[in-house]
């Protein structure tokens, strides 16, 4: 497969989706199976510690997830998703998601997602478990 | 320990709690170790699939987590939390999240959160454990 | 559905599950989703710290997803499990898991397992996501 | 720090931990914060379904935890791990586990551990998070 399925089934979802838009989220690069993504923090994006709300650096994660995991076209759903908070993001950090295929299923896939921010510090780390729907997206 | 001291460190984080107050975050009930908040899904929220983006529904329950992991006025930071996504949630619908104590450790502490619409079905089941750094927030 | 296959689905794994076995797991009560298990800390099942190993731990919640997750005669596999460790367990302790289930869907299952001790303390907590295969198993 | 150490430890821990030696653990490498262990499944550690049960190729995965974690002489304890069951094993599969560090910090650290059998395929990915006491083991 070349990476012209994965990358319209993407362009579509982004279009679509108004979280991750709001987030601000920038596409970088787009393979089957893999995904990598770009946002810059915002105030608006803080929690009580004046840092970014986990909420937030999840939220990246789960769109990096989304990207990856339904890109051949073939609709699926988050089912499990956990993240280990490693390093605080502050106001103007500038983040990068990677997410990597670990089992591409016929049902299921799991995939990690890496975060770093703008001086390549992992900030945190994603794993994410969906259920291939063989509906397709695009 | 009366009430008083969780409420008054809720209040306070949610003062400045820029991201929970974009989520339109509201406070039902405050206890030791505990909360209660509700908040509605709006179309902002969503992602690809028109329904709520799974970020938000995580970002919701993490909020729950810090009012209770935080509200011995003991400040906490998450260490690794995850989520269970049961039901799709939609434009307009009424959240809450209830935040009970499983583990209060003198360092570390452990929450489930559970997540339920408002016909009272559960659409999200979250394991949240925090570390304890002994510093007041009030 | 009354608990006739329930109960039989859980004696034909238990008799075919070595290691079940090995663990010395004693079924207390199956119910269609549901299971309630028992065992006891040997010392050959300690680590290098003289309590149980996390994996005696973790095996003994897995035995029960799987009673609870399969009873209603379809084969189910697990995807995802995560545990907090909330206590120390010692050689001669009684160990009680209750498996609940948080979702059943058609092509996936959710189940949350509680261990507590003959003290009636909560040692651990266990979520399991699980697949249905939509096989029979006897 | 040289990795006189951190072998010096992990020979300490196996030597005391019963189940580890019972699973058939053997060490390949120990460095700082690293471990890579072996073992080969037996038809005693077989569930219901005959192939090897969730809790062994857990077990096994938190023992190179507990090998990376507490090798710099820092007595540590596993808060929270979870696993992801990618490929099923069988009676006779030689497994290997590789633990590496994904954060070291002063009172908590977070490992990732691989899990692949003698055909270089990866049968689970497993994440855990300790809490370090300060204390030292040997």
């Amino acid at each position: 497969m070349s990476n012209e399925i994965p990358a319209s089934v993407v362009a579509h979802l982004m279009q679509h989706d108004a979280f991750s838009q709001w987030l601000g989220i920038k596409i970088i690069e787009i393979k089957e199976g893999y995904s990598k993504i770009e946002m810059v923090l915002r105030q608006e994006m803080t929690n009580g510690f004046s840092v970014a709300h986990g909420g937030i650096i999840f939220s990246f994660a789960d769109s990096a997830l989304a990207f990856a995991c339904n890109n051949r076209n073939n609709l699926s759903l988050a089912l499990e998703c956990n993240i280990s908070f490693l390093k605080q993001v502050n106001v103007g950090d500038t983040l990068i998601a990677e997410a990597t295929e670990i089992h591409n299923g016929k049902s299921t896939g799991v995939y990690s997602i890496s975060i770093t921010n703008q001086n390549q510090k992992q900030v945190a780390l994603f794993k994410g478990t969906c259920f291939r729907t063989g509906k397709n997206l695009v």
